[in-house]
This record gives structure tokens, sequence and C-alpha cells, in this order.
């Protein structure tokens, strides 16, 4: 009985957000706002108030803010985290007695009621608050209940005792009592700005050589970081730099068996030189590896290494650590398979080792190895084939010591796989953008990313193609398909990225019947001419500068659609969060044919008035319009520009 | 890093139903069977296979059901618990190596691959299940291992390794490895078949005599106890049975003073004569309550009191335990009030009491006393105005020993109120039925109550009428608003209940200006013509007698509108379990104009066929109607009969 605490009288519940019961945090960056909400009351008509706490959990002393009441019971709160790491927040409510009693007097007082016994209540309450003042209010507190004993006039007793002096005194010196605090603290897993913003560029370091027929070094790739910082890129992401098996080596285009001197999937970890700690040597150094990491620093880069966790069968750990896999009953490992398919290239990790604690520990080395080497974010491959608990171990522990590591989940599976990879601890993750190729489809989906609880746990990244994926709309729609999909992606996603070269040369040639590149650069070399300028580059160097100095694409989660009637268009708002830097982006996806119509701008959602002109400056082409209210006018010439990219920027008196 | 129990890769996850995370039981009655769904999965492509356990909670042994996968990693099962109590639930999930191991030997071996070692592994499989098997099934493990491992036909041993005696032999004997248990365990409180199906008459026992200018008595009501049967309600709720205070007493139509003679409100609780144990001595004394009480479940009906805490200024406890009220600075006790209404006649008890835990205990007391006195079924009064955390605590322990007790919440208050109110363990709640007036609003609040998360925990009880509440629509609708508002009560929810002299004999005029009845049976005595018949009456009669023989009315749950092109007109079907009795409800909600149109029958829902011809047999007029196919016309006579209740009877043959 003790243990309910009986006299404590407030309710809170169905508090937003909160993640599988508080058992995983939420996520924000740096600076980024989180609005706390829940069902707070109490049995009968007395006043309640609520405040919401927090704290970084380094710290212990609570940070306290008032929540606001939304009506039907439900409360709201909003803290700015200010530093990276683990916050944690509450919520407390109680009764306030004295601003029940304050309403009650007012409104018997205005009803002509005899209030003396009320005022009498009054001074009580105000005795009982100096009592638990500081000295030098006591005072005070004291001076204002003898008046309301004694108050001649009623009308002057309700305002002093309903005035902001008395409320202020009385609740900075009166104890709350019988305060409610929620049963859970929750969490808020704070990353820096990054882990919202970024635009990440990937090649293969070996293709990065300036002249055919040489390997790429890291040499030559930090030759390449002007242009690639020239087209607006923050983040490299090189496919995996190690040593590559020998054993069951594919060839060209995923020969089951290659021909001398072909070099075989990068994904195909491990050689006699090393496994995961080493560097494929016909790549450099170590020295060089550092070097270019410095280098591509100080462009204003950083590299992304990719931690895939398999092992070419000639990688050491088989040898060193059998037991870290499945052997078959001829004496071979168990391969990576999907029957009928094989993979006889890639072991997979038997995360049902009896030995999964070193394992475990071994996987982390690896990643604090690199750390060590200057790289501060990974893109991790097919994390969905390895033990969530795993993961939810290893990025919890790296980032508890360096709490500015990345993680991107590189999973295209099951709904409810990609969501527990996000709500386990990846900072960011691939997504089914690729596959939404009609406006419909894009709007449904980005609703779902951001107006769901997975806006809480699931950072997207918009890859509009990779090396495993080429889609179809690619392939058939040319030029104007690469536009829309970049801008597409650069400016619903505040993450997005490329496989570089072949998007910004426009490459679209297929294996036959499948949705890959020919000739793929997972297993042979290619020569780039880094040097040819394409208009689809230039629209990616716009679009990078673009949402460098617009804050309205520096969030994903400030998204509003708006409607069209031709269903071949895409029209969509973004905004700061001060509605200072408003932007409506208006997207042909049918590459084909021009399309034109009438589309609605999201005005409630920009906070912009009915009735009104605004100046629609298109950032891309630097062409300007004059829009009218909420419905105007569009024409999109794919060949010319299948989108818009509108800021904005002037809007007539009584706007804003 | 123990704890996270690093080789299980199942992850359960998003388990339905679930109440604030486990903290609250959902509702069942015995019969009831409960469905539990979970997102179940694991990480890669291994197959899942998941159960649900469950047991009552006084036993110690689990019992199992093997889930079914839904699709998109959903997976459900179902049990019917047979007895009152609380009921415990969990869900398990693991990966079945065995199955894996079997589909991709089919796969491999369709695809024409040689699956020697796919073969020896499989025997790998059965050898170790021999190993964990009892020793008579050790046997056939082995020999069936070594048929695979010297197969000749790769046919016979992929049918031998996928057949079921493998199959089901290797799953009786291996040992599940790696199980994954869901974190917490759910409850179900399972009540009596009553908490689900059960309809109330609420009379005022000091107007039960047969002669006018009288007193009723429990013997009074004891001879109205044939007429109530025959009615076929199965619960009386009382007002207040016992002494009425003096002082503060109100008077005729809520008169501030009595005059003498006047008999006071019956909850004004509490005089010279005893409080919440004792008998208003003109009722009678507790021997004539038990007799009424046995003599009532003799004719099939229960007894329900009202638990009202509050006290008459005259009531011993104010005296005996001054301590908990709160006291005024002119010495008086708070009344009740609701600024600037006063309730002087009416003092509340003061949860924050520091002696909450006696006043906890004693007002547990009056509840065990009553339960002596052979009362199963409270109707507590105002719930909402009193300590949440004393109703979870009560609730709870008078159930632990008496699982047989049913409670009525009667709030009317703001939703998540009411919602709290069902979840800390209120059988069965008031609801806002009383004021859903059009089809589209009632069609909104059913849906809510019964296919969102409150269908886990709040049991509606419509009431047309109270001794609180006469709404618009029956002042001015008269009888076919009364036939109509109660034909909808007891079909739409299986609980239903009327202040019932007033109903069937069609009492309409209000207090001017208010919604409530004039004269109000609160504040005086009436004297009813008891044998009066009416057509009410009669309809009443026979929607409880139709309740009875159609089970499809016996649960809340089992609701689907139908359409109608007509918005003055309500159309619903409800069905059983094992959908042998159908039900299709129409009804005109305009009581004044007849109204005709077209409804659709909500055919998926009731599985039967489109397309077909039915014989629709209206209850209670006995007309009979050829309806076919999905849409039907209707034409309803308010001042005739305002609803149809249909039974769909007769079905061609191919439906069902």
């Amino acid at each position: 009985m003790e243990a309910l605490e009986g006299t404590k009288r407030v309710i809170i519940e169905n508090v937003k957000p909160e993640l599988n019961c508080g058992q995983y945090p939420v996520k924000r960056v740096v600076g980024e706002e989180l609005t706390v909400s829940a069902d707070i009351f109490t049995d009968g008509h007395d006043e309640v108030k609520a405040v919401l706490l927090y704290r970084h959990s380094k710290k212990k002393k609570w940070e306290e803010v008032p929540m606001e009441f939304l009506g039907n019971d439900r409360w709201q709160g909003t803290f700015i985290p200010d530093a990276m790491g683990l916050y944690e927040y509450t919520l407390q409510g109680w009764i306030d007695h004295f601003y029940t009693w304050q309403k009650g007097l007012k409104k018997k007082f205005e009803a002509n009621q005899d209030i003396t016994v009320e005022l009498q209540i009054g001074a009580q309450f105000l005795e009982a608050a100096a009592a638990e003042a500081k000295p030098g209010q006591q005072k005070r507190l004291r001076k204002w209940a003898e008046e309301l004993k004694h108050a001649t006039s009623f009308a002057d007793a309700v305002e002093l005792a309903t005035g902001s002096d008395v409320t202020d005194q009385y609740n900075a010196s009166a104890e709350r009592k019988n305060v409610t605090t929620y049963s859970k603290i929750l969490g808020v897993d704070v990353e820096r700005q990054k882990a919202l913003f970024s635009a990440w560029y990937e090649f293969f370091p070996r293709s990065a050589a300036q002249e055919a027929g040489r390997h790429g070094t890291f040499q030559d790739c930090e030759r390449l970081l002007p242009r690639i910082a020239e087209m607006g890129f923050d983040t490299i992401y090189l496919p995996p730099i190690h040593p590559i098996g020998r054993e069951f080596r594919k060839g060209k285009n995923n020969a089951v068996t290659a021909q001398p001197g072909e070099p075989g999937s990068p994904w195909a970890i491990g050689a006699a030189e090393g496994g995961h700690k080493s560097i494929l040597p016909e790549l450099g150094t170590v020295e060089d590896f550092r070097n270019f990491v410095q280098s591509a620093r100080d462009h204003g880069i950083e590299i992304a290494l990719d931690f895939a966790i398999q092992c070419a069968p000639d990688h050491p750990y088989v040898k060193e650590h059998p037991q870290w896999f499945k052997w078959r009953p001829d004496g071979t490992v168990q391969y990576a398979e999907n029957p009928p398919k094989k993979y006889q290239d890639v072991l997979p990790v038997n995360f049902e080792t009896e030995d999964w604690q070193n394992l475990w520990k071994e996987l982390r080395s690896i990643l604090l190895y690199w750390i060590d080497q200057g790289v501060h974010i990974f893109r991790v491959d097919n994390p969905h084939t390895k033990s969530f608990h795993f993961w939810e171990w290893v990025i919890k522990d790296v980032r508890r010591q360096h709490p500015q590591i990345i993680f991107l989940a590189e999973a295209f599976t099951r709904p409810r796989v990609m969501e527990r990879l996000g709500k386990i601890g990846f900072t960011q993750s691939y997504t089914y953008f690729t596959w939404r190729t009609t406006p419909e489809e894009m709007r449904e989906y980005v609703t779902e990313l951001t107006k769901t609880d997975m806006r809480e746990y699931y950072r997207p990244n918009f890859w509009p193609n990779t090396p495993d994926i080429l889609p179809p709309h690619l392939t058939h729609g040319g030029e104007p398909a690469h536009i829309a999909r970049v801008v597409m992606a650069a400016t619903l996603s505040s993450n997005y990225g490329l496989y570089g070269p072949v998007y910004e040369f426009g490459l679209t040639e297929p294996m036959p019947g499948k949705e890959e590149y020919i000739n793929s650069e997972k297993y042979e070399i290619h020569h780039w001419d880094w040097g040819r300028l394409t208009k689809i580059r230039e629209v990616i160097t716009k679009i990078n500068r673009i949402r460098k100095v617009n804050p309205a694409l520096q969030t994903t989660w400030n998204v509003a659609f708006g409607d069209a009637d031709n269903p071949n268009i895409l029209c969509y708002g973004k905004w700061d969060s001060n509605f200072e830097n408003r932007m409506l982006v208006v997207i042909n996806m049918d590459p084909h044919n021009t399309q034109s119509g009438w589309v609605r701008v999201p005005l409630d959602e920009l906070k912009l008035n009915k009735g009104q002109q605004y100046l629609m400056h298109d950032l891309l082409s630097e062409h300007k319009y004059t829009w009218t209210d909420e419905w105007n006018y569009v024409e999109l010439r794919p060949w010319e520009m299948p989108v818009h990219v509108f800021r904005i920027e002037t809007v007539t008196a009584g706007l804003g």
C-alpha cells in the first residue's frame, strides 16, 4: 500500500516521444529541439501544473521547463540539447492548490458571493508559504496574508490575491507537494549536426588514377579532393580498402572465376596480406591513407569507410578463429547463400558462436583501429544480416568514447528490420527512396518517414543509385531523370548521397535483365575522365551550394507536400525554424514529356498568408516568377530542366 | 555484455495488446478469446518460429500456442481464458535452423544442385536431436540420419527430410536454442461473463410502494421483481440506500432548504442513524435487504448498489474522522462546489489527508460489508472526483478475494479521465452514448470504442437516460425516440441500462432550461402505477428477449457499420464468433419523420457472399423481407416502429 504514494493525485501517461517503452533513446542533433507531450491530469476539478525535466546524462542537476497546456488534458514542453551524448528527460505534474483557490475566489467574487472565509483561506496559503520561504521573503508573504485577513474591499483583496506579485512570490516560496514524477527516465541520443545534414560522394579508390591502365592509389584520391569539394560534397565514402581474397575470387561482371590479374570484389575482404585492419597494398600504406584523410579534412570533407563483417575464404580470421564460422561436414566453411544463389567468395560470421564475446570485441577493435586513423564515419554493409544485439552493443560502446562517430546502415530489406536498426543506434539509414517513382509514392513514403514515430529514430539518407542499384527510371530516363532524382534526394532529405562517377557521367547501361550496372566497378577497375564536365555535374554542384545557404534544406523533418492537378508533378515546401528561409520544390517526375499544371503551395505550413503575391526565385535557373495566392501554374520541360527549386524571397507586406 | 545474451538473434516488439507498457492488464470475460500479435523477426534470412505463452496467475505452468505468421514480420496467436482472475501472457521466438535447412535443401534440389553435403548436414541435425530425445525416440532419428547420409536418390532423401514424420519427431525431440522471451509478462483481467453482457434497470426503492403516499420498502421492491424479470433485466441498480443527512438537506427540485418531511437526496449519505454501512430505516432492515437480494437472485437478477464516497454534514465520519475532511477557517467542513455552484449537503473526502491509509481501508470495508450482504455489483458514483490510485488499489484488492465483483464507473467527464478509470480496473463504464444523436456521430463513437485500444480496457455500458440526464432528443422525440434509443443502446452495446420507470412510462418534462427531469426522484418520493403497460415497455421486453437468444448481441466488439444514402438512418451488423447468428439493425434516428433509403449491408464483415438473396426476419415486428446483394431499401415510420432488428435467417446455398 505504501508503494502507491497514496496522496499523489496527478497521472502522467501517453508520453511522446517514447520508443519501445523507453528502451531506446530518440535521436536529435546538437541544437535541434525536442518537444515532449503527455496526458497529464488529476481527478476532480483542481488545477494541474507540469514541467519537463532534462539533463545531459553526465550531469546531476535537472533543468526544468514549464509545460504548456494544449487542451484535452494534453501538455507539451520543449528543450534544445546543446552537446553531444545521451540526454535524459522525464516529466512532473502536481496540483496547484493556490492557483485553484485563486480561480475559485475570482469566480465567487464575480458571482457576488461573500468571500470572507475564502480570503482567510488565502491568508493560510500565504502564511504556509512564508514558513517555507527564504528569510528575506517571509515578510512580504506575511504582510499580504494580513491584508487578506483584514480586507475592507473584496475587489482590492481579489486583485491583490490574484496578481502577479503574490502569484510569483508564492510559487517561488511554497514547496510543491504530492508531485507525481513520470515512471520512466527517457533518453535522447544527441549527435553532431552532420548526422542530420550531409552530402555523400561514393567512388572506388582503385579507379581514382588520372591515367588509364593503372590501379588507383590514395594519392590519386587526394588529387580528386578539389573537384569533389568543388561539387559541394562533405563526405566521401569508399568501398572496402582491405586486401581482397584470392580463393573463389569473382571476375568481371560477377563471373564465378576470376581471370589472372582481375582485382576481385572489395567486399571479399581478407587475404594473406591481412584482414579488416589492413590496406590493399596497391592502394598504398596506412600513412598514405592518413594523409588522404587529413587532406580531405582540409577540404571540408570527411572519409567514410565501409564496415562489412564478412571474410574471404583466405582471410586470416578463418585460420585464427575457426570457431567464428560455420563448418560443413566436408571441412569447408559455409559461404553466404540465398538458395539457390551462392556467394562462394564471402564467408559470413556465425553470430551464434559460443565464442561470441571475443568475436564482438574483435569486431569492435576494427572500428577503433580506423577511428585511430581519423575515420569518424562508417557505412555499414548489410547490417541486417548480423545480430541486432551486436549492433546495439557496439554502437553504444563506441559512441560512449567517441560520440562523434556516425554509422550509416546499408540495409535494403523489410520495413521492421530497417526500423529496428535505426532504433538500436544507427545514425542514418538507406531507404526505399530509390524505388519510389511517382509523386504519389514519394509523398506517401516521405510522410511515413517524417510524420510518424520513425521521425524519432530513423534518419533517412536518400541515394538515387549505388554500385548495386541502377533503377530502371535512370536507365530509361537518362539525363532528366538523373537531374530530377538528385534534386529530389538532396531537397527531400537533408542527408543524401550518390555513387558518384557513373551518376555525374550519366552511365545507364544495365546488366541484361538486371537493375545493376554492366561492367560494374565492383569487379573491375575503371578509368574515368575526371575532368569531364556534364550538365548533371553542374546541377549537383548547384544543388549542393543551394543546400549550404538555405537552412530550410538542412533538416529532413520540415516538409509539407502541396497538391498538383497533374499526377506527374511533385511539389513540396520546406522551411527553417524561424520561417525566415522558405523553399518550394516542384519536380516533373516524367523524364520524357513536358508536364504542366497548377500546383498548390502549402501556405499554412509555410506560414504564408492567403491571397498575397510573392516572388518565386528559382535558384537553379535564376529565373523569377510572381505567384499569387495558393494555386499557381508551372510548366517543366525535362530536357531543359525538370525541376524548380524556388526560394520564396520577397513577400508583400502583411505576409510572414 | 553478458546481460545482452549475445547469441539470441530474434527480436520481439510492438506487442498488441499491451497497455501502458504492460502496467495494466487488458480485459476479457471467461470464454472470450484474446488474440496477441507482435513483430517477431531476426537478422538475415533464417526461418523464425514463435509461440504465445499464457497461464492463470495462480498456476506455475505456461500453456503454449503456436503463433501464425501474418506477413510483414507480424505474428499472431490466440487463447481463450476459462476462469476468472488474472491471466498472464508473453511471447517466445527462435530461429528454426532445421526448418531453414529443409527449405534450402528443397530449393537446391529443385535447382539441380549437388546436395550431398546438405544431406550430411541434415544427418547432423537428426543426430543432435537424437542425443536430446527420449530413449524410445532416439532410434528413429538415428535411422533417418543414416538414410540421409547414405542416400542413393536425392529425390527420396529430400522427401524424407522434409516430410512430416521427420519434422514432427525433430521438433518433439530437439531442444529449442537461443530462444528470445519477450521482456515483459503482460496481464489479462478475466471477469465473469456478466461483465460483458448485462441489462440494468434503475429505480428508487423509496418509490417502490404499490400504493400512493407511502415510503417504499425493500419488501415493496421484492414485489416488483416479477415485472422487472418479465421485462428481461438481469441487474437492478439502486441509488444509495443509506440514512440521509438532515443538515443542509435539499428540498423538491433541488431547493436549497428542505421543507419538513421532505426525504432529501439519497446521495447526501449519513446521519445520526449511521453512514455507508447502514440502511435508511424507512426502507427496512438489513435482513429485509438480504431477503430482497436473495429473492432477486431467484428471479435471475442481481442487485447493484451505489458506492458514493461523500458524506452529509451529519455523517458519523465527520466527527469520528475529522482528519479525512478539509476544514475551513470558520470551523466548517469544505463542501463540494464547482464555483460559483455550491453543494452544501455533500462533503467530499480529502484524498490528500495524511491519514490516507486508514481512509482507504475504511472505504474498502464498506465494499466488503455489502459483499457480505450478497452484493456483487457496485455502480460507483463520480469516481473521477476521487483519487485514481485509490481506485486502482481498492478494485484490485477486492477482486483478488472476490473476482466476481463488478464495478461500473459513473464518470461523465473528459476522455482521458474516463479512459484512465477503465484502465485502472473498472469493469464497465458509462459513456458519451447519451449525447451522440446522429448516425454519423454514433458510428464514429462506437468505432472509437470498439476498434481502437479502448476495446482492450473500456467496456461501455450504454444508458439512454439517468436520474441526472434527460437529453433533449428524449424530451422532443417522445415515444419514437425512446424506442430508437433503447434499441440502439441494447444492440450496439452488450451492456446497457435504463433509469427505468420514467423511461418505460415515457416521462419527458425537463426542469426549465435544463437537461434534467422536473420533480426529480432525487429529491422526492414518486408513486408509480407499476401495472401500467406501454409500447415502450413492450419494446424493452422484446429487445431483452432478443438479446438473450441471439449471441451476436452478447458482445460489444463485433460490430460493423453499413452505409445509408439517407443521413438519418443508421445501419450496423453484428455476429457471433461462429457466424451462425447474424443480425442487422437499422434505425431511423429522426423521431419526427418517416425516413427511407438504401442501406448497404456490411457483407464482408458478416461473411455473407455478394450477389445472393437472404431472408431478413425483423424480430420486433415479426415481418420478413427478402433482400438481395449489398444495397437494399428500407422505410421506417417512427410512430409505427423506428427500427428494424433483423436476424439474417435463411441464406441461399453458397452463402456463409
